[in-house]
């Protein structure tokens, strides 16, 4: 059996032409992040070496993550990164492990219910980790609207609110009716049928009746980190 | 030009074989409606006539309600039962105009905004005419939860409690994390583009973090009354 | 590794936040369910910790279930609460395990087809523990209407009815066409493709051509027992 | 100003290659029918005097239906064909206006409700001119069982039953589940708004608990009664 | 840990009542199928036991058929009914397993791809034990148009054909187009992603551009072998 | 013929209830704008009503803004609060019309194409009566990406960029990708069928390949451009 | 009452800054197309102005093409430019009204049914004015195969097909499967209701079991032009 | 237990009717591809047979492809045709496994992100056995423009650049606004939640802002490789 070597069929090697874009943190102020899902373990392992070496060289610096990393990806990245912080709940790495100093405002993240937690832990480190200060609730559903009303002086403190929700996607609103800080909304896909894997809260979200609400795709902490640490942005 | 009478081509006319349904009250305990929408005027006019006769002849009783009832529909309606009570907002017509004097518990009806109003009107209409007494309030939506928890009492006091609402169906939840009784909830079109003609807030509402929610169609404020008049039946 | 404690990101140990909403039985009259799917088996643990506290100091009182419970969590929960009621058909565990005396109405369950069975069951049994006396009739599809008019006289006797259906979600439709007392349609997941994970009775159920249905989500069978539970209340 | 004629574009104008498919009897036993929607009166006004000269030559014969004809379009075709069948409640029109004398089996029509009946009568009216008897029912919606009931003896003497619906779409299961005979199921676009211009039916009809049920488009009137007329021929 | 059987919880054992609809055949003409997907191989086992039982005692006569029988749902069923045919392709188990001798027209199954075939062999199957002739052709996609053009004189002898199709679902279209006989359309969930589960194919045949086309449910062989049996009676 | 007046029927006259958030200035830090859409020329006439007396009497203070303002509901604002700014191409109101004087960063406004322009515009007037400084800049879709290379020191100077795109929705990535602010992307209805009145670009927006794109409802200018300054506020 | 003029809100007058892409046939070889729905006739008449003046001092050359032109874009382009073509059935206006000559190869446009024929026009106009010689045919649906297969010669000699249809868009697959050259497949928004607006065949289109189709948006007779007519370049 | 046998139920062996075919590459000339996906490794197996023998006697000339071949798809292959060349990351195997010479144009394959290698290598190969050079080029989203822009002589140089991309699927509007030659566009269903799928990307490319577009089906990067083929041919 041949192998579908590069030369042989016209394609070059991909990982002879993958760019990963080193120059980022100068021209945005971030650094990129590296999606785990749909690559191999083996990609990512590339892919944590060339940062490690760019580190060494200086190419690069600050930190970088590793989202939706499951175990395999993991096990590559700590493979070659040994120090890297791993926070399973949020399958999500960090390397250098150590956040940078704060600077900028607080960055408050709700979290709806307990099986909303990996996605609000995603948001809390993306967030830590681009530089800010952050402060996670968990359990306060509007269910039971005691529980979000007892946190308004947070809400008072925040310079941008992150709220994470399935279900009926009902606390963005609630929370910006309280707040004069922007919210950062995430939909998850937690919940029965209807739910549409995240349906149903995504579009409740983006048609909150109290203006003042931003809408990221379903699950994605990284994005909600990452928009929140921007608005906060010294 | 031939007519497409009925032996021609054999269709049986159509009215000669339309069944009204007049035994429903003795079956189901409440009439049935007339849903205007799809049919002519004249088809209207029609099933009026054949309503008035019966209650002449003492076929059948009390109220019958005519529900989306465009100005045409109205129009022939009045024309054959001219004290015929009408409610433009609601597009809702009862005949004979007088309601039933109340009996069961009380329906509440609790409107997020102005815009929802004619829904919440024909809910209000339909259980006030299926024997139950009604309160309505309006402008309660979670962009300002005070407005909502300033109504405790009435959810306390109320046996069932109607909810309409468009844009994020985010109030039933909330009610119903307030109330013992259950909740009825109505997703009405009103909104912004992703809204999708009242499938945002149908979704949040099925999604409802707060159980004890039941959900009836879009805009159908005449089907939330109802369930609500046979919940809080005697 | 390091490892991503809380204090080290600016995170807070979630569940040192996480609030039981353990006045839920006093404020609305009913107990608050654990929802296990999307939770580990540790979390589904430590709550089972907390309530077995919380009711040993008295701090709360009466049944908890716990919903949509996989193996492991049925597991975890058996392990701290060892006499808990444990039902594999509805994945739903029941602690303590005696319900209470049933008081109020009759809560009658229509199941169309043996394959609808585990969310009908959930309906009962948290009907059941809600305080209700119950009542289950399985395979009662509209394929052979003769089974469903042969329980006439159960329909006249619920104060309500929950009918739980997947395919075309017709049995409510006809169920209350019959019934004086509200139905609560419960669409199941059950079906060829078109029926596209419970959307075809979800829609179904929602034009049900009968007033007097209100709908729950897919597969929903606590909502539809709590609901239930509510009409039928004393 | 330049008119965009077909030499000087290079696009050969339309109504030279238009090709009527005048063959299609003898191929297939069945007249090609014209659907006037989307087309213009000027259009729908070439095809007539086509079919009116292939009529008078010889190279067609038998019934030709023009569906979907609005106001214009039928004084395009009565123009032409002065002497036509145009029933406004289908839409339709028919030339020459006698249908033949019926063969094969009987087709029977069951149609819901009054705001169903344009999509009812277009079946009736194809079936007929397609050679068959037909029985029309008006208003036996599930709502009501016992006007279903009431019609076993129709339903055991029809060779197949178009059913017309909206709303739950549920009477295509019922009525199969009391006929040996197939079904031919026609969602309309009747309805509240999550009924989605018909859609609800639709998967309603395509899963219907019952065998024995071949769905066709959302108010397809026409091409319920052709398959039927197919079904049931000699 | 205590058991949730019946009478603690006011649940019946749902066997107690469960309703086998073993007059169907003598209602409809055609016996009911056992679908198993969505039941416990302990459930089918029952079922077969009873049908065993009730052929024994002479309560029920003719052929049964198991639907979408997995692996396990297959050992239940043989090992009360050893003597059953299992078709392992179309998933689908008969008994007894000699089909009765066939009746009335031809039943053509036309299957677009190798892919589509277990849901060709289901109807095919369906149709035989329902007491008709049928004839299977494989692989005549319109991609290759000569292959269909081929089966001309099939086409003409049959009283129905089954077209089975994913993708595209192009093939009802073409078929009907040169068949005097009406069809029926299976569309299939097979191919790339933007077939959306059988969503595409399934709308192609409800559009079907030639008339005379009734669709079921996507991958339902046995609708469609049902439906063509009954069309094809004699 | 009755007037279905409040007591008469048990509703209460809804303006009697209806409750203007007039304290959300106060909460908030931002007065509530009224959304015509769906109101009535008389309901918004009232509520200019109550809004200028409330401003005479001191209960309010500062800009109020009304969106979606059909003609009629223009002419009624403007018949109470006649020297109220009108921009026609945004449907939007402001009163009093002077704008604050702007404090906070800069809110640059993107618009792809002339035909998002409306929305662009009421992106603008909402951030600049909310008392930001705005900029905007139109036709720079990224069929032609000189265009955007072209506004890079913009993209720098800004604090927010709201981004306004109909069709494929792609600008918020490239300018998300080319900025360190965050930015508020709002899809518009512009584009051919499969755009699906805005639904395209809002779920390319939500997967936008750049992070710090937070994503408000389609055509919501006003949506955006609270949230713009809420974003830039000093 | 006030205007809103840019300086007094700080909205720059958006003609001020509106960028005209003239350059953009040096860039990539076609001129950009006016995009008429959604501007108003102002907007229009300003461009038209622009690209006068533009052709005036020689900024830009060749034609330019006005495309989804209403009855008032038209009045306003031809009031500007009144020698420009117009073809009112392809709601499109080309100014200078004489294509160039033709170069490359032959585009061949099919074109399902007559409903479908604006869309049809409005690819051939295009490729002819970008630089092509076309060949239209109409009305070769598939449901009269023989219709396709007698244009074998022409699918022979193209160099590249468009395919216009709606319905059940299967003509596509049908042509691929006959030719050598590519296929540019056009869904329109023709057909009854499930055809969605045009879904129906779009996803008919992208599922073509033929290889080589490529598909534009719904009704987008423009951007297939454009297509063919670059693959056809010379 | 009796097996299904073909002559017992009427059923032909599948595979005596099954047509490969192999006249295609005569017709159309390019070979068919054998689609995997929903065969048995059985079936493929007989399928690659049949081709070695057709090979063996000259009754078919030239590639063949398998696509989307799982690891026992490719085994069964490669037992029956050793020398295959197999492609595991594009999941394609090739026989015999040298492609032909090249001819015509160069296609260019734009790949967004290192998650769509699979699909853009199956571009490639596929171009490439059809007989075209091909140059692929990998990690050049719009998040970083530059990584475009620095491949501007790539886009002059090829005939037809097939631009692979999930989330936003903004790049081929990027590249098509660049370039003069078309663009075949390939959305992956690689992306958070609101992809649902590659819905997002599949719908944005469809509405690409920029003329000279082709989209085919999600992950179908055979078909774009045949596409783009065709396009290029000499």
């Amino acid at each position: 059996m041949a192998d579908a070597g590069g030369s042989s069929v016209g394609a070059t090697d991909p990982f002879e032409v993958a760019e990963l874009d080193l120059g980022r943190r100068a021209r945005r102020g971030y650094p990129e992040a590296i999606y785990c899902e749909g690559k191999t373990p083996e990609q990512v392992r590339t892919i944590a070496e060339r940062l490690r070496d760019a580190a060494a060289d200086g190419t690069t610096s600050g930190a970088v993550l590793f989202t939706r990393a499951g175990v395999e990806h993991a096990e590559a990245v700590l493979d070659i990164l040994p120090n890297a912080l791993h926070d399973k709940t949020a399958r999500l790495l960090a390397w250098p492990p150590d956040p940078p100093a704060p600077s900028g405002g607080l960055v408050a993240v709700f979290c709806a219910g307990t099986s909303d937690l990996p996605v609000a832990r995603e948001a809390v480190l993306t967030a830590r980790f681009l530089g800010r200060e952050t402060d996670l609730v968990v359990d306060v559903g509007v269910a039971g609207l005691h529980r979000v009303l007892a946190r308004r002086d947070l809400i008072d403190r925040a310079r941008v609110i992150v709220v994470v929700a399935g279900m009926d996607g009902a606390l963005p609103s609630v929370v910006a009716g309280l707040a004069a800080s922007p919210v950062v909304a995430v939909p998850t896909s937690v919940g029965y049928g209807a739910a549409f894997g995240g349906l149903a809260p995504l579009l409740a979200m983006l048609n909150a009746c109290s203006p003042g609400v931003g809408v990221v795709n379903i699950d994605n902490g990284y994005g909600a980190g990452h928009l929140a640490a921007q608005i906060a942005a010294p």
